[in-house]
């Protein structure tokens, strides 16, 4: 097995942010964080003591480099570089494997299933990593660096793992995205957010329990017309928020009584 | 101050069902469960040491009667019935106070604010109640009540409470229907649901301490056109699916880039 010591980073957004911190916390050895700014490339790289550059050539031949970029830019950054040591990794949920093919002989991926944000400490215990190589010592080396950061870690396909991506922006970012909703039709009345946190929170906690289908409520699964009424003729002063409201509650109606 | 012993409930519905439950435990005397099935009535008098019935009539001059059925059917138990005494409340987010105003000379509205199904217990600790009543009596007594199931108690009017319970459809019913929107494709794949829950957590915990704008992740977000594409062409083998991928995603992008 490929003993995996230090680590150099390309990219340096959130994903690269706390995956880096928490390496090097697990006492791995962050060699180089390259970025194509380099007050970003600077401000993680004070972070975790390794060099900040801009310029592709400084990376360091670590034994592990994680590729940590928008997917657009995984395949730019592909054709410019080969490693002449080390595995080559991307952290991308949709990505596939095979386009580090030419970076390094050796490659995979490293995908985290989590959502990151700088301004957010993230606990790495039971965080889901997802683990793919090029071949079994890969595999193996991925598998004893995801294992020093987690508890939780799954050996996925390419093709798997793009599912596990897209059921998780409609878990995450959907949800994330029907929080900020509520939270703006609240600003726009003076009310605090404050108060919807409990049901935010036990909202969550349920389906730790519960499958969601039978943890569903609300008005547009008993089919409380009245109500429902009452709310559209309110968020007609918000139409972007009415047509929101109409589309997921004919969802939740129609996934209720399928059209035969 | 009219001072509250004894709670009668209409309605044995997952609202009352747990309201029922905490107001017991906490020494208050509940007299009567009437339901329009007789085995609702019973299974949840039968946890409260209470009376069931499924005549109207046969309900007990409680000091509160608390009515927690659906929207449409306050109405027509409002034009039924006529309490001699004690103060008639209802449990509905929507529903006007003053819909009550023939049922009692002393009216209100004691709304929680959180999603309740049967089979799942629910803390009351921080649980945000809503109160209003149609005098500062009425108001005063049902705090009593409120206060002693729960710390976060609120006054709040009939139209605000009607703008929390949108908020709170988006906040908790919408993000259940993406949870379960996730799990779904997930089953179809084979692949387990527990892989999310870290992901589902970390979600709803972050907007704890970020804004919900802030803690926005994810493809749509950033613009990420080739994720974007990936995941619509695995979809489309889910129309439903699809169509509510789209629709949230040009809603994330319009709402970071707004029309002029």
């Amino acid at each position: 097995m490929n003993k995996i010591n230090t680590i150099s980073f390309i990219g340096a957004g959130n994903v690269a942010w706390h995956l880096a911190k928490e390496l090097k916390k697990n006492n791995f050895i962050i060699e180089t964080i390259f970025s194509r700014t380099i007050i970003s490339a600077k401000l993680l790289a004070n972070e975790v003591d390794a060099e900040a550059t801009t310029n592709i050539q400084n990376i360091h031949p670590s034994d592990l480099t994680i590729i940590s970029i928008p997917d657009d830019a995984i395949i730019e950054i592909a054709k410019t570089i080969k490693l002449k040591q080390g595995i080559a990794v991307h952290t991308s949920g949709t990505q596939e494997m095979d386009s580090l093919k030419s970076v390094s002989d050796e490659f995979g991926v490293f995908y985290p299933l989590q959502t990151f944000s700088k301004n957010r400490n993230v606990e790495f215990d039971n965080l889901p990593i997802c683990i793919e190589g090029n071949n079994s010592a890969v595999t193996e080396a991925l598998e004893y660096v995801a294992g020093r950061i987690t508890k939780n870690l799954h050996r996925v396909n390419s093709e798997k793992r793009m599912v596990l991506h897209v059921a998780a922006v409609f878990a995450c970012n959907f949800t994330n995205f029907m929080y900020s909703v509520s939270s703006d039709i609240l600003k726009k009345e003076q009310l605090d957010f404050e108060i919807l946190k409990p049901l935010i929170a036990e909202t969550a906690q349920k389906v730790m329990k519960l499958n969601p289908t039978e943890a569903q409520t609300g008005p547009a699964l008993r089919n409380d017309i009245k109500t429902i009424v009452k709310h559209r003729e309110y968020l007609s002063n918000f139409p972007e928020f009415e047509k929101i409201y109409n589309f997921v509650t004919e969802k939740i109606q129609s996934k209720k009584h399928p059209k035969t």
